[in-house]
């Protein structure tokens, strides 16, 4: 059957107490709303349609790239009265799959599961067992198991109570039966809101089958509706994660000192120690090594590469078997070939650094491009920023730069030049010879020691 | 009824193996004994009496400025004689609230609740329900729920064993029959020590009421005896606190991995990367995010400000929509206006940066006053030390300072004034022009790199 | 009796999916076959012998230096195959105990425990109680508690299943009879192995007592097949290493967020924050406190220092009363001698800093000779590498080197000699006098800023 995902997203979300979108709330690095879509679109389905509210414009713009149809619930009446807004737009010959912004953690196989249950003459509703299930609406069965419906809470008697069997609201429903359901819908409750869980009792009384799929864990269907438990999905994310690298034969400190924020591909042996943080697209390749505490966004590490302690590297490339930190910056659009090392406080921005070449300490490298067995000396500083324009440094082959040179871009450094250390150089520095600027020194007799001053 | 608090705090603490009574072992960043004395002070006491022993003078010392009654028990002779040694002081018409130094997470409305069962015919005792009792004394009640007494572990029959409710010890009495009661404690046991807990007996005995308050949580009554405890009581406040946090709608990467030690004042819709140490009062401005590893103190970050990873910030306030690091330290006494950047192994100290301001890479400002759109090169100093003196340096609006510039103090650079990379500024930059201190750069020729000395 | 130690250590390890052998998978810092090697030599054993297969030639190297016979098993036939290659090497007359290179936290007491089961008529296995035995050996026993047979899950019954004690595969053997089972084992299984276990009922056959002692902890038995396991034993060192060091009197911020990966010994009173990994020997004075995020290798930090946060500390001496950091890194080969302050963006390497000594702000000092009271200021280099070599820098007592000076080694700064800031020192600077190099600064009249540049 052809098939139509609904997703509800139109929720505020008080008890956030953000001005963000519950839906839009951070999860591993991005909205909540966006990890139920990428399960989503992993259904071959003819359309996935958000129903927004709350926030509308926002959510809108966070997933403008998206494939999704979105549906405007202008007042919140209701999960029923959301779902009746996507109607019109999927034909009767549907199966409709009905998933929530805010319970980002299902899984595409339970899913798949769920939908199965859909056909002419049965619906799927998904449900979990709690140990403790106060609150929730219970599913009872009737002996041959079949669901005959959801009691609330406040309905449901001693013997209905101690079912921990309970309804998550997620569902896979013919397109056909759902809107005839809908529009009965009655609002009639203390909510004065139409609610889609009341279908599950007209699909009984229709003579429908409702086949309950029991989702493997809790969390994947634990909806999000504070801090807490969005830091609990996190955990659940960071120890999920830790294990799927682990498995893929990473040596990790600590799974639970590991925040993944996106993909991470890596080579074998890779070891990462403790607070790691990777985010985006992160390849890391055989024999890596990320020392304690680093921080690394959109980057590739090449094999044999060890990041000492105390990195942040977002958007560079780095070679194989390259030195970087500890206490080493790498900023976007840099470039390090092969056996770089780039040492303590020096930070790289949009400069190629090229095989060989080391960067020890105390430097600055923007908009450079250095040759193969470059030396920079402690202190360095390309001066690429004339207070407008930005201007590149090139350093050869070879080149030995002094510690404390300023190297007034633009600027060539000629390869095997040398400059002297504590230079100023503002023009380029012929190939293979030494190039200076400084002061003859003296020393100052009859000088004496500055004294302290009286306390005012 | 009037109300006098008596804390015990004379406890060695041997277990500490610590030359700092037990007392006074950091919890959350300040004394335990603190935490106890917080809580005391939400009543209306007419005296909070603290009995000190091992230690004293450290205690007093470190709580010079409470406002308490120090009682010296000069011999350690039971929790019994200890309480004695506050009475002379306690009128007879005053309820007695008895706590603890070493116990130091038990909450205000619990020991409400534990004081209102306290009258002429009445006392309280704070019990706990553990799931392991063994070691504790065991509170028996008769059949109408009154406790009867405590029976000791050693003395408790098998079904006395079975009883997981136990005595904390946290009681309170009125002072008139205390003072009876204390009198008339023995010291024949085998530690030859008045015990406080024997009263409940006398109580019993004398006819009056013995009301159990069962504390909600162990943690409320756990004592701190060695350091493992007092890292459990540490990590009891990290996920109390934490929560707090969340529940008012900061968003948290990880509630494990978050130290508040102190107080933090929150905006709305803050993020808080993982492990972030937060020291002393802590302000953070709506939309502030604060990047992983990051360590502020005393300090207050305005709306919209970012702190990358690894920054330490220390009584410094920070203005809204700064860009703070990573790798940045700010000082005491440093004020940041709006929009200023602060960069990679940049340190400010006592210094005032104007709106829109930059120091971006490699850069000591101390006892700097930097104006507005002030742009500061790489590698730059701040001169402000002469080795007895410090000195300030004036820095103009729309000043550019070129990197590795050495400013020495005391200095001005003009408003627009631009001083060349590389210069030793002596004397002040004047207004709108450039100044700089450069040797002229020569190359040498027939010049000859160093070689490689032999091996010696 | 006599002893002799048979530890597997054959196995390939495939699910760790390493190029490494999976007995130098590392544990806390060092391979997984060493810590069980560690606890073997706590025996008097006449020899150890590691039977080795997979990787052995690396697995030989990287364990070199200890004193251990290697057994080579060349196909990997089953474990009863790999204990029979160290047979011919062992006397009749000897206890053997069968350890595995891949169980790295079983304790000395436990196997003390076991090898007391071993006598000329009885032999010892290990077991332990899992809460989930499935896909274990069951240990059945007789109505006395006798060991009489291991039923592996396919051949258990609904009642056998139900044991929850399993066989972990350690064992103490006399050689004698150990040496005639091997021989009689078969392969007749699915796996065509030879099985160590199937001793147990020729043991029992033979009319020998099989004791079995049961393991305390499940962790003690627990072998590591995957970086999941790796990851838990880590864990569960870290735990306990943490717990040794707070029983010791050690404030710790959070056990969960230490690492100890080597022999750390302390003083008294030593505070150690969030996140410290201590690799190798670490010494800690009293009082000594790290701050967060440090890294601390094979190093002695004296009394009453403080490390703050974002440290790095590689084979380094750091006297008492030292300040350090915060992001301050010390280098091999250093000595800090007492009172120095080693401020942010510091490096120090192979340099000697003498008693009071202060290099507060982003300088490098290597292969320098720093005397007492020397004041460095910020952006100092000590320029020790010309190319090829590497010089010395010596600065005397009560120096105070400039900011941003550049001192090329080899050279020396006198007694009480001044350098001004901003200078590159190529001679050496005299005693008590001023010595710098510094260019005239001049104010360039008509100078214009630089325009900005139209976009290409």
């Amino acid at each position: 059957m052809p098939l139509s995902i609904v997703i509800l997203a139109a929720g505020q979300g008080k008890r956030m107490k953000s001005d963000l979108p519950k839906v839009l709330q951070p999860l591993a690095g991005r909205p909540i709303l966006s990890h139920v879509l990428d399960t989503a679109k992993q259904f071959n389905a003819d359309a996935i349609h958000i129903v927004y509210g709350h926030g509308g414009e926002q959510v809108q713009k966070a997933l403008a790239a998206e494939p999704v149809k979105w549906v405007l619930q202008a007042e919140q009446l209701g999960t029923g009265h959301a779902v009746a807004q996507a109607m019109p737009a999927i034909p009767d010959d549907h199966d409709v799959l009905i998933l929530y912004g805010d319970v980002p953690l299902v899984r595409q196989p339970t899913l798949q599961t769920l939908l199965e249950q859909c056909n002419a003459k049965a619906m799927g509703v998904l449900t979990v067992v709690l140990a403790d299930p106060t609150g929730y609406g219970r599913v009872v069965r009737d002996n041959a198991g079949n669901v005959v419906r959801i009691v609330e809470q406040k309905d449901a008697n001693t013997k209905e109570r101690a079912i921990g069997e309970i309804n998550t609201g997620l569902m896979a429903v013919p397109a056909a039966s759902l809107r005839k359901w809908l529009a009965e819908l009655k609002n009639d409750n203390s909510q004065g809101e139409y609610y889609l869980t009341d279908i599950i009792v007209m699909a009984v009384r229709a003579g429908m089958k409702v086949n309950a799929v029991i989702a493997p864990t809790e969390m994947e269907v634990l909806g999000v509706n504070d801090k807490v438990q969005l830091a609990q999905l996190e955990g659940s994310l960071r120890a999920e994660r830790a294990r799927e690298l682990m498995i893929n034969g990473v040596t990790l400190a600590d799974p639970a000192r590991i925040d993944i924020r996106g993909k991470v591909t890596v080579g074998r042996d890779v070891f990462i120690d403790v607070n790691a943080v990777l985010v985006g697209d992160v390849e890391l390749g055989d024999r890596v090594r990320i020392g304690p505490n680093c921080y690394l966004k959109d980057c590739r590490i090449a094999a044999d590469t060890e990041i000492h302690p105390n990195c942040v590297i977002d958007r560079a490339v780095v070679g194989p078997r390259n030195v970087i930190g500890p206490f080493a910056r790498l900023r976007p659009e840099s470039v390090l070939h092969g056996d770089v090392h780039i040492g303590n406080f020096v930070e790289v921005k949009k400069s190629e650094i090229g095989q060989g070449s080391k960067a020890n300490h105390l430097t600055y490298l923007g908009d450079a491009t250095v040759g193969s067995k470059v030396n920079v000396g402690a202190g360095t500083v390309t001066v690429n920023y004339d207070g407008v324009n930005k201007h590149r440094t090139e350093i050869g082959d070879g080149a030995f730069v002094g510690s404390g040179s300023m190297l007034i871009a633009p600027v060539k450094i000629g390869p095997n030049a040398n400059t002297g250390a504590g230079s100023t150089i503002t023009k380029d520095a012929p190939e293979g010879k030494l190039t200076l600027a400084r002061a003859r020194q003296v020393t100052i007799e009859g000088w004496k020691r500055p004294q302290k001053k009286p306390k005012e």
